[in-house]
């Protein structure tokens, strides 16, 4: 049986999935030893502790030397060499490996990126182990966000990516009627063929989740990539990258069709993206970074995701227990260090009505402050949800915050039982008013919200209109039981270009993004160009190339 | 019946051509008064010179006077006086339209764009005559491209769009399984909505078949247009947008909606292209202003179709008469003013094989001149065939053209027996050797095509690839028995992503592209980044904003 018949249910289930956007995943979130192996998770750890401190074992064209460049959040020493190789080794080995893999058919490159996903996912620990010691995620939202979810964020490009081409007929016959002449007839032939060299830049938070679409839109569409991890989060990938290239081997296909890139010199990077055989780009990082590769890297197209505000507004509830739970748990959940997590929660200055009552804008301050810290004071929770710092500068951004407006609530450093070198913070809560556009209007990342006291719940529109036109966001929360002020809110949404969560009370939070069925970023605000997944995301991936030749027309039937 | 019912058979019968990509026209290209109606035509004309030398009736926000910049190449005194607007008052506008135009919802919208394209279609003859006036095109080419092939394409993107946008669900039940206790359940909706201001800048060749596709595509994905026609074609432009505004003010919708900009004032396009509110820009026209966009329009997505070197292989034929046959009416059409016009010729330095023996270079050259000539030498074909020449420019490039090399072809001024100050000019041929790629390695757009010697037939792939690679193109034609030689002709096409026509000696010319079949520029290569039409020609048209919020989740079956 072909990689393709193996795994043709698996394409199927994901494209019926997207059909409707109901709840879907072919990837069991529970880690389980049920599910993934009684031995799974230490058997995965175990694997990455064998690849510590040595060479990793991964062999490219144009080597100079080896780089380690991870420093652990967690305070593991990780000490991985990986290869540094010559841009331009890379660029002419991605080139030559693109024939081949064309060459391959469209059922035959499935099969394979299928294959490759399957054993990523089996081994779902050990990547999983990677991502929390080089992202400082904690062990369960490694597992899942770095493991299935990533994985199912894969399998959703790779569907797109077979939507998109499927919509190519291969040949045509045309038929042009001449009167009582003989038709004019023309076989014709679609080819779908790969704008050239992908070039895939993960984040340090993220390393598989935000590298996986693009890695696999880009593939599926017919193109080699060139993938250059952070170099804080370089192990997620490095493994992904071996997998992909195991089994590239193994149908006898070229390896450097996927390629992993790392220095630690920022030229490196720079001199791959400007290549002019480098087609696209898939960037997930700073603002800064995304805006040079715009003005730069002129050639490619850029699919980038980068900073934002992200904006939760609360009106009024008819749950404010389990509103202040589930604001509390998205604030802490991974020190906010998702670019989908809640920067600023707007609350009019003459307070709310809840079920509890109404309740002044600092009632609301400290009631959020007391529901974050009762979240936290388990020590088991806080090491759970909240992880590590993924870099040094967050913890002076906290530090910064806690000076800009009247503490609400104050980090508090903690440590972890078992990583005795771990940077661990929880979040600090800053009060702040609508003036105070300076602070709150521009993105401050990491484990830092501000709670800020508008002149209404319409002013607090206008506040997140404002901010989201600037900015950008990914996510937008609100919270209120009037229909008309939530309509409001919906046409915001929509002029602004952002996704909206309405009163999330249960245990879905606005920082969630499930794939099959939310659309992760509109790519229609400034936050975001591109979204996981639509159309738009892997149509532009291939262009049609078309060759046409007379035939003798069939006899008339 | 609604405007959506109405049409909906045409709808479905663009879709179903496009799964196969068949033959296939809902607007006939004869212009046969049995199919038009016997007065069509001259009806069609009496509407245009109705118009001429008068204020065109158009009432739009912000004008500031009026402008007539329209010079017929057939010395027609045209003088229609357009306004002009500020651009200010056109962005606007062109954004307050845009929320009741999403409001109408998919069908309505649907609705209202397929009914005016059948009303442009309708008046397809005085479209026509309007294009022949302002581009130069021969008659029966003006009401063709002008008319129902300009409306294929209109009805090809409008086709895409739906199923763009029918490939997002409008909303979806998410149940995700909680194990023994209920169900999360979200109700989520999502919503196509938009990126903003499009901008759609005609050339002075194409004005409705170059204009149609993005005009129509960003309006079915829910996008304002502003249309700014080249100044010496706004009339076929106008009369489309004036019909698009007469549909939509009938609906009681705003006809802001698509708007009209022209000036004298080249910074007016400037500033439109500039406006943070314009997310897209469709421009057809030089590589010069196509870079300028680039560079300066950054913030609107660029659908750009500029100038290539299309070429020509012969390497062998077995219908040599009927090769050199269609090579002329191929060179001569339209004056060789047509973005897929052959430039270049490349033929063996030692000659071909063909089935009237082998040929020198020398005597495919002469032949080729020849047939050129016996096509023109009918004064009715050179009218019909030729046209006029759009631009000044263009007769100054014929003379330059004949100073570089030996001339197998010189260009002659012909008069037209109705319009005494038509600016017509024949083709002319120059012979160049491999050696000349200074000259043949660039455009030189009009009626000038360069024979040129190359070493072998190989080494006519090479050449081919080099100016490919350069410059890109919109189309390639070889001409071979050798099948083996064909492969790599297909490797070649395939590497430059470039269409290729492969032996054509009847009545299909490699400058044609028709709808529904044939791709138009595959946009991989640097004569233009995007198609028409493929799914990446509107998928990134608009974006999905979403929105999710928790229901009760249905009874257990």
């Amino acid at each position: 049986m072909s990689l393709f018949d193996t795994h043709r249910a698996l394409l199927q289930g994901a494209l019926d999935a997207l059909a409707t956007r109901g709840y879907w995943s072919p990837f069991p979130e529970m880690a389980s030893p049920k599910v993934y192996g009684e031995t799974a998770q230490a058997d995965g750890q175990a694997a990455v502790q064998a690849l510590l401190g040595k060479d990793y074992p991964l062999e490219q064209p144009g080597e100079v030397g080896r780089v380690a460049t991870e420093q652990s959040p967690y305070g593991v020493d990780i000490g991985v060499r990986y290869p540094e190789c010559e841009p331009e080794a890379l660029i002419a080995s991605a080139r030559a490996a693109e024939r081949p893999w064309a060459q391959l058919g469209r059922k035959g490159r499935f099969g394979v990126l299928l294959e490759a996903l399957t054993r990523i996912h089996k081994r779902s620990h050990e990547i999983a182990h990677a991502v929390m010691l080089t992202t400082g995620q904690g062990p369960m939202m490694a597992f899942q966000a770095g493991g299935p979810h990533a994985q199912d964020r894969a399998l959703e490009a790779i569907a797109y990516a077979w939507k998109a081409l499927a919509d190519v007929p291969e040949q045509a016959l045309w038929e042009k009627p001449q009167g009582k002449n003989p038709p004019l007839a023309m076989q014709k032939h679609f080819e779908t063929v790969g704008r050239g060299v992908a070039l895939v830049i993960g984040c340090a938070t993220f390393p598989t989740w935000n590298t996986y679409p693009g890695l696999f839109a880009a593939l599926a569409t017919g193109n080699p990539v060139i993938v250059k991890p952070h170099p804080n989060a370089v192990l997620p990938a490095a493994i992904s990258v071996s997998i992909l290239r195991e089994v590239l081997t193994e149908q006898g296909l070229d390896a450097n069709l996927v390629q992993l890139a790392l220095s630690e010199d920022p030229a490196h990077t720079q001199q791959l993206a400007r290549d002019p055989a480098v087609a696209s780009i898939d960037f997930t990082g700073s603002n800064e970074f995304g805006r040079w590769l715009g003005d730069n890297a002129r050639q490619a197209r850029l699919y980038a995701e980068m900073a934002g505000v992200n904006t939760v507004i609360v009106e009024s509830t008819d749950q404010y227990a389990a509103m202040l739970r589930n604001l509390a748990f998205t604030l802490s959940l991974y020190s906010g260090q998702m670019c989908t997590t809640t920067q600023n929660i707007l609350v009019p200055k003459d307070g709310i009505q809840t079920d509890e009552g109404h309740k002044s804008f600092e009632q609301v301050g400290q009631d959020l402050a007391a529901a974050v810290d009762k979240l936290l004071s388990d020590p088991r929770v806080v090491t759970a949800v909240l992880g590590a710092i993924s870099a040094p500068q967050t913890v002076e951004r906290i530090r910064e915050a806690s000076g800009k407006g009247r503490v609400l609530l104050a980090s508090r450093a903690v440590d972890h039982p078992d990583y005795p070198g771990a940077r661990m913070h929880t979040p600090v809560l800053v009060a702040l008013t609508q003036q105070d556009a300076a602070i709150y209007g521009r993105e401050c990342f990491g484990p830092v919200s501000f709670v800020v006291a508008t002149d209404s719940a319409d002013a607090a529109l206008e506040v997140a209109a404002s901010t989201l036109r600037e900015q950008g966001a990914l996510t937008l929360g609100v919270y209120s039981t009037d229909r008309a002020w939530l309509d409001r809110a919906v046409q915001l949404a929509r002029n602004a270009r952002v996704a909206l969560s309405i009163n999330l009370t249960q245990g879905v939070y606005v920082n969630q993004s499930a794939a099959f069925s939310d659309y992760h970023a509109t790519g229609g605000n400034p936050a975001a160009n591109a979204s996981y997944t639509t159309l738009a995301f892997v149509a532009d991936r291939f262009v049609v190339v078309q060759r046409r030749e007379h035939v003798a027309a069939p006899p008339a039937a």
